[in-house]
């Protein structure tokens, strides 16, 4: 029996797939050795059918033992704690990851899930365009001098910042900045983001038997 | 001599005063009776003078002894460490404490700061605005319920909270929710509050006097 469940939709359109931020957890959880497993909500009134466990209806929550924990970010820094290969346990490398950690949620998410919500209605300008490219140039020098955020080794940190440029990459966003670009694929070449994204995906295709309207 | 020191801008125009991050900062401490120095970066040519210490050249960062750590919110969450005061130190509200600073930080900030960004430039209309009302709407069904948004007591969430709610509160934006309101109202009167307020106003009224172009 494991003691940690990572909480997701029973199924996602075609879209989101891949993208889902169960991801985080699953990936965290590879990367660490945690065993898990995995358990759904219905994607029908996902707005308001499981505000007891998360009160913005969103997915992922985590469940360890006694603990319920909302926020994909919040997951990550529980996880972090019942492993060091997610963050290391001196003070400096702990203080640096915690730092990375929220600089990817509330200075760069801050600016690319907005982006990214405004460019699903094709505006013929987005008013965030320039402040993404500032925070981008910004993390552009950064990791122009080394491979990761914190602690000159991989940390949860990276899970976070690199997912959360996933979407802008794939937009083409990242064009103009090499940097980024080698960090995302440095990332995603790690077994563990592999096999959590080979899971997901094949989680919410397993979905598409049990319905009867999709593609219909 | 005091082991923790907030640093933040050495001067900023009067409609951010009140509102500069190391406000955060200095609440905590003040409510954790922790004693700080605080230290000052140069306003001008802010976005590239310290980009050694934070990377997106923003205020504050922390220095705690031989840790230096910038984000408001990862500055509270290792002041949390702290102090009891500021987290409780049981498990399940301890990850209460965590998941609602980081809801504070990506599921309400990620949506009011860009809105607040866009709405400077006066639009007809904001394209954040429903994602607002959305995310405002399951946030007061929570502060409905309770007075705090963990473990039945003020916490280092409720500082991160509280402050995210100011500007939209400031400007009209809370009207129709009266539980935000009241939170808002409620953590603003806070002792540990208004002195951290108050000081942070007298900290920029001070840097006037030393400037030839305020309001020149």
């Amino acid at each position: 029996m494991s003691e940690l469940t990572i909480w997701t939709y029973d199924w996602v359109p075609e879209g989101p797939r891949g993208f889902v931020r169960d991801l985080r957890l699953r990936w965290a959880c590879e990367e660490a050795g945690l065993s898990y497993a995995v358990r759904t909500i219905p994607f029908e009134g996902r707005e308001t059918n499981h505000l007891a466990q998360q009160p913005f209806g969103h997915m992922p929550f985590l469940k360890d033992g006694e603990l319920e924990i909302f926020e994909s970010g919040a997951g990550l820094l529980q996880l972090a704690r019942k492993s060091d290969k997610l963050m290391p346990r001196d003070p400096v490398g702990e203080a640096q990851t915690l730092q990375w950690t929220i600089a990817a949620l509330n200075s760069i998410e801050m600016v690319t899930v907005p982006w990214w919500f405004i460019n699903l209605s094709r505006p013929k300008e987005n008013p965030l365009a320039g402040w993404m490219k500032q925070r981008f140039d910004r993390l552009e020098a950064v990791l122009e001098t080394r491979d990761w955020l914190a602690a000159n080794r991989f940390t949860v940190a990276d899970i976070l910042m690199s997912d959360a440029l996933r979407m802008p990459d794939k937009l083409g966003e990242l064009e103009d900045y090499g940097a980024l670009r080698a960090y995302v694929a440095r990332a995603l070449d790690r077994p563990a983001f592999q096999k959590a994204h080979r899971d997901q995906l094949a989680h919410f295709a397993a979905a598409d038997a049990g319905r009867s309207d999709v593609r219909g």
